[in-house]
């Protein structure tokens, strides 16, 4: 959707200690997110490396350009996300110039802070969430567990089916996973109980940040829909499968996902990925074509991310044996049925208004091979496979104690890899 | 919930001329709103008769308990319902003094506007909106219109259904009703199409506006639950049945509700309704108890409320007729099978958040008879039975044109009746 600039320049390096062979922030990244050290005030940043470079002293010093310095002013992104895209832009290609060129290095140090040191905060001001259900292979796996008549419904391949989400439970990496309480109904009982989930999952998905607002009743053209979305970040699902199946008729998941959602602190903009567009898949012979709305040429062709993403799974015999987290899956995001972009056109057909900050998540990205389905759910085929972790446990659901770990990035060959960092979560940990 | 105190004494009157015989605002009532004259500054009013009172004005006056100025300094009512009920009692006394003993008519008059030259305002900054789905009768006659062989599934007596809605599209009264447009697959059809809903229908209900915060992790039993609701209000569900049954599975309502919902704009208190407390119906014989976590029994005594209320139509006929609107339907708030409290002690069952200012909304209210029906899609059976209107022209759903009218009103003998305000939109007008 970008043109590709010189801030994509695999050559280009950063005068920042070993910020150049960061997995996640070499300098071709600079994400944006929102950081505090110790009990002092929060102030928006990006990455670079293993540092957190403070952007409201940045441009509180008159080094970054002038009109952004009310909105980095601000603790949430959201005013940022309002500004159109060349303003973001215009604070990448800022951000570059002073972490490439030596000559700034004696004036930004003071304001670049160790990673180690910074907590990291909810980006944005969540407006409405809104999660998808792209993935096409996990909207098979589920739908043959709750379904197995149907386990695609005759609308998806046409809707890019979603629901509405809740914004006010949604936290960022780390946050502890209070396993949930809730009516359930086993398959064996006649009456339903209350009580803990005991049947209580992940989900890896993508998580996209809307810049800009359409007024209400203005929908979003598809040529202009991939504009909406000005960043993205890794996003978990969190999901009470025994809550989920007896409470989700007629009017879909509620309880079961609202207890939490975990985001990745960066934001990873459209800047940044755009060398990481490729052409989305080509729909199976047979599947019908997407209707007008939902069809355009260029997201045809550079609509998809070229993104790897993976699940680490590590329990807490493995913490105590001092093993390294067990990679449970790993999926590329071309995977997803619909694109960033035809999610956007979607849910504005009917004139429904996003607002800057607003978050979309793409729903559970699944490959076809169980090596990269992404749920318990799916690797445990809804409980009845127990999963064998190498040192002998073994799992169905998420036992207290498991922490979960999304790891996402771009690669392409001929560009530098950037990531997204990791978007965390254990399990059994009380309240907020 | 809360005690009877001389602010319901239906002998009270006041000095604004004719508050006292007015059917919604007379002195007992004094709901909550945001407002504004011309192109100024909106203000936190209320309403007494056909005027409104400019608080933000009476607090800087220091008319007003101190502590409650900055609240009232802001756009909206999330402050004041951040903070205890007390606050909010204290208020109620205080306006309840100003606007009842006549020496405080010459300061308070300067800043009393006449209700037709003021604009009103979403009240609340609505972080979550949840729509539950209480209406036993509504949730049986549009089941058995989408699933006839099991209109009322396994769980609705057990869980208090609800999905989460789209907050950005809340909008309030008088509020333009564009007709969306979205995809839909008419039973005759093999293949999807788009376009513009050809069957666009209201939902009447109840909405909650949420005071307080529990911490994320945090549930709210059953026996606190009522206290966390600090207003009401009417709300309109407009609903395009024709995307609802192409896109509802199996995650639920989508782009068919979030073009729009209408609220009333003047959010009538727990306080000006607690005299019309009354308990909630006995469920049927061989219904199931509700779960522990869902049962007090202080909310079976005095959980619902004694709430009257109608739905009018006027068409573009009608109104270049002089006709008067027809009444649609006619029913009474404890057909609903959850209390209110009820359904916040579910949606915090599993550790959810709800902050200050979230809308919960009831579900659409029907009673058992054609007459108390809350949509067109009950009034004419799904569409196949066109309502015949006192004019010559019939309907099975909206036309370009439409205005649909909320009102209710609380009744109840030895009080004096207290209203809502309409809650209205028209059809077939386009964007914000």
């Amino acid at each position: 959707m970008n043109a590709i600039d010189h801030t994509h320049d695999p050559e280009a390096g950063s005068w920042v200690p070993e910020a150049d062979g960061h997995p996640d922030f070499p300098v071709q990244n600079l994400p944006f997110g929102l950081a505090s050290v110790g009990k002092e005030d929060p102030f928006l940043a990006t990455a670079i490396g293993d540092y957190v470079l403070d952007l409201t002293a940045l441009a509180a010093a008159g080094l970054l350009p002038a009109p952004l310095e009310p909105v980095l002013a601000q603790h949430h992104l959201n005013g940022l996300f309002a500004l159109p895209a060349t303003m973001r832009r215009a604070l990448r290609h800022g951000l570059f110039e002073l972490l490439t060129a030596r000559e700034h290095a004696p004036t930004v140090i003071p304001m670049l802070q160790p990673a180690g040191l910074c907590h990291l905060h909810l980006p944005f001001r969540i407006g409405d969430y809104t999660d998808f259900y792209a993935g096409i292979h996990h909207a098979t796996n589920i739908g043959r567990q709750f379904r197995p008549a149907t386990p695609l419904l005759d609308n998806y391949k046409h809707v890019p089916i979603a629901y509405h989400g809740r914004a006010s439970s949604v936290r960022v990496s780390g946050h502890p996973v209070p396993r949930p309480q809730g009516q359930s109904r086993p398959a064996s009982a006649a009456e339903p109980s209350f009580g803990p989930s005991r049947r209580l999952d992940y989900e890896l998905e993508l998580g996209f940040w809307i810049t800009g607002e359409n007024r209400l009743g203005e929908s979003v053209p598809i040529a202009e829909a991939g504009e909406r979305i000005g960043g993205f970040c890794l996003l978990n699902d969190w999901s009470a499968r025994d809550l989920q199946a007896w409470e989700y008729q007629p009017l879909g998941p509620f309880l079961a996902k609202s207890f939490l959602t975990t985001v990745s602190p960066w934001v990873v903009t459209a800047e940044a990925l755009a060398p990481f567009r490729i052409a989305q898949p080509a729909r199976p012979a047979g599947d019908p074509a997407p209707l007008p709305y939902l069809r355009d040429e260029r997201d045809q062709a550079e609509g998809a991310l070229a993104l790897r993403l993976e699940v680490f799974l590590s329990t807490e015999r493995m913490r105590f044996a001092r093993h390294e987290p067990h990679r449970l899956s790993a999926v590329t995001a071309d995977q997803l049925y619909w694109t960033p972009a035809q999610m956007v056109a979607h849910q504005t057909a009917n004139g429904c208004n996003l607002r800057p900050g607003d978050l979309l998540g793409s729903g559970t990205i699944s490959g076809p091979a169980r090596s990269s389905f992404g749920s318990l759910a799916e690797l445990s085929n809804g409980g009845s496979q127990p999963l064998l972790l190498p040192d002998g446990e073994s799992r169905c659901f998420l036992q207290d104690g498991d922490e979960i770990t999304f790891t996402a990035r771009a690669e392409r060959t001929g560009y530098r890899t950037i990531g997204f960092g990791p978007c965390s979560g254990r399990v059994g940990e009380g309240g907020s």
